[in-house]
């Protein structure tokens, strides 16, 4: 019977509903009411990452698409685009999708899993469930600074939590508003927004890309996402060779945790945008010492530390109302396999601080056993 | 009944023959005479790359074992290793068996097939026929040169076509023998070996170990492969920065035709040296460089090729007797997988001389279509 409700509210026929639970690749999470369930692969139409609330409304919150990236810029532009694109800041840390349930705000990771951190976080800010309440939509959008167990980095205007919508999707069709529109209905409620950079014409923006890129990197900045003003074309990312190099160093801190298609595609990104912007001799060595640096630095340091028999982890603060909201972090990301351990709480003037160590082991096993005499 | 006598020829018992039979992880050739298999995996204590000729003796040619690499080389030699420890070249080419059947040479290359081309160059060196004839043993050794249809690298002293011999092995047992004993052996019917650097103890190996690297190093040399003089213990391989590089470098003007191991276990290797030699600063620096270097500065060249419309491939030169080696060269490459076109045949004074375009589709493709606007 859920299962019907559940192929009439999405529009798909219960048979594959019921295909996808036996495979799993639906799973119900029961530890929540309501319970809700989780597209963990597309299924048809789907999106992965899509959730269902099993209430009587059955709310239904669509996953977000991925925004497929530019390689070699200049033809994607000419092919992708009509004659305005709008040029937004991609910032760098995790993709989250608000909305109201039973008249609470919860917050989506990627996943579509509702995390018990960030959803606590945004309850905190102003505005967001007034809008939500006036509004039956998803407000899409990146959690960015120093507090949460994803992602670190550092933005200004972020501080320790900061959350920046960057589309407003209708719940059914998951279709985002127009980007004058999204920021008008959010300046009503005062709820920020990442940055919209420029609207340009076609004609000139790839000189801009280029330009911008290079002022964001100067910040740290990622890169940028090119949106047509009315939404209407699926956005496409393009980002700095110094963020693809901080990735690089970030993950070589755990080379053997990471999938070698996360260090291959962003090795081969270099390679595009040194064809793209021309560069010879002093502008690609820099380049090829910045990328080497990239790779070498973090593993040598890395196995150093291994060597003096520490045990390297990724480090990550998390500040909460109560001792409970811990527990329900630490859990919640147990569940989600990764392997954390919670460490130094202490309570400070408004709740509680804590480290979120998350382990890496085959990175402390596989280093460990070569630099004991192993061989392969 | 043919599976009962290769079964009695190994040991092992028919029923696990003919199943590997049946999943296609033997192999039978029948353009060849007389027929042979060919075990593309390891069956039991059978290594992969054995070859059994279904003639009447059933002559039997064990695979070459895989030789282990140390990426930390001091806890290696302490584990692994005796008093003293042989050093010896490792030359960079290809793999190959040679022995006799029927009375003729053949030559096997490591996956356990006979190649035409490396069989005809072969029985063009004196002493490896009179040698095999005397003693019923296989001759495992080095391929290297600028002639041949798999790896060039220039040896001063191998010319275009050059086999070093490193191991005498039986035929039954698989067991090599001592290195002092191959040696004399070889040197009785003149056929060359690799060059043994030298016999040392293992309280002052490593040290040594990496004052050759550096002088092979300077000589565009491959690296060292550690042995037990009795050759009682498995040899372990370890090889310079410059041939990992190298090694990078070739493969990332194909970079999506090379498997991604490929590149993260080289890289890795970068690591593990650079702590050894306990690296700061300026040499760090330099490896970084040399490191970044070797993965951007090939694909952009191969970017930039394809960009202005041409075709990347891999050449090799392959020089015989007649026309009809050519095309047996082509079909026996074609047979394996690899995708190959002849061109530029031209006779010279002693046969023919060829180039061997080994396409490389993936690369092509791939680049094509994201310098044309492809997004993903």
């Amino acid at each position: 019977m859920i299962i019907e409700k559940i192929s009439r509210a999405l529009g798909v026929e219960p048979w594959r509903i019921k295909g996808a639970l036996d495979r799993h690749t639906i799973r119900i999470v029961k530890d929540f009411t309501p319970n809700y369930i989780v597209f963990k692969k597309s299924l048809g139409q789907i999106e992965r990452g899509t959730s269902v609330f099993l209430n009587d409304d059955l709310d239904v919150v669509p996953g977000f698409p991925k925004i497929q990236r530019a390689f070699y810029l200049r033809p994607v532009v000419e092919r992708h685009f009509g004659e305005k694109i709008a040029v937004e800041e991609k910032m760098n840390g995790y993709n989250v999708r608000a909305f109201l349930v039973n008249n609470k705000v919860y917050a989506l990771t990627r996943g579509g899993f509702i995390c018990p951190y960030t959803t606590a976080k945004l309850r905190e800010i102003s505005g967001i469930k007034k809008f939500l309440s006036d509004h039956n939509v998803v407000l899409c959008g990146e959690v960015v600074g120093m507090e949460n167990p994803y992602v670190i980095h550092e933005y200004p205007e972020a501080g320790k939590f900061g959350f920046f919508v960057f589309d407003i999707r209708e719940k059914k069709s998951n279709d985002p508003k127009p980007i004058q529109e999204r920021n008008s209905l959010l300046d009503a409620y005062g709820i920020r927004y990442v940055r919209l950079i420029g609207i340009f014409k076609k004609a000139i923006v790839v000189e801009e890309i280029f330009k911008i890129i290079k002022e964001l990197e100067k910040e740290n900045r990622e890169g940028v996402v090119l949106k047509d003003p009315d939404m209407k074309i699926p956005p496409i990312k393009y980002t700095s060779s110094k963020t693809n190099t901080s990735d690089l160093a970030y993950a070589f801190r755990f080379p053997y945790d990471y999938g070698r298609d996360f260090f291959f595609s962003r090795i081969m990104r270099e390679g595009y945008q040194a064809l793209e912007l021309e560069e010879e001799e002093d502008d690609l060595k820099k380049r090829a010492l910045r990328l080497g640096e990239s790779l070498l630095y973090p593993m040598v340091e890395t196995m150093k530390k291994i060597k003096k028999g520490e045990i390297v982890t990724e480090d990550f603060t998390v500040r909460v109302n109560s001792r409970r909201e811990i527990s329900k972090i630490e859990t919640y990301l147990r569940r989600q396999g990764v392997d954390v351990n919670i460490v130094d709480i202490r309570e400070e003037e408004n709740g509680f601080v804590a480290r979120v160590k998350r382990m890496r082991h085959s990175t402390n096993d596989k280093i460990r056993s070569l630099l004991s005499g192993k061989i392969e």
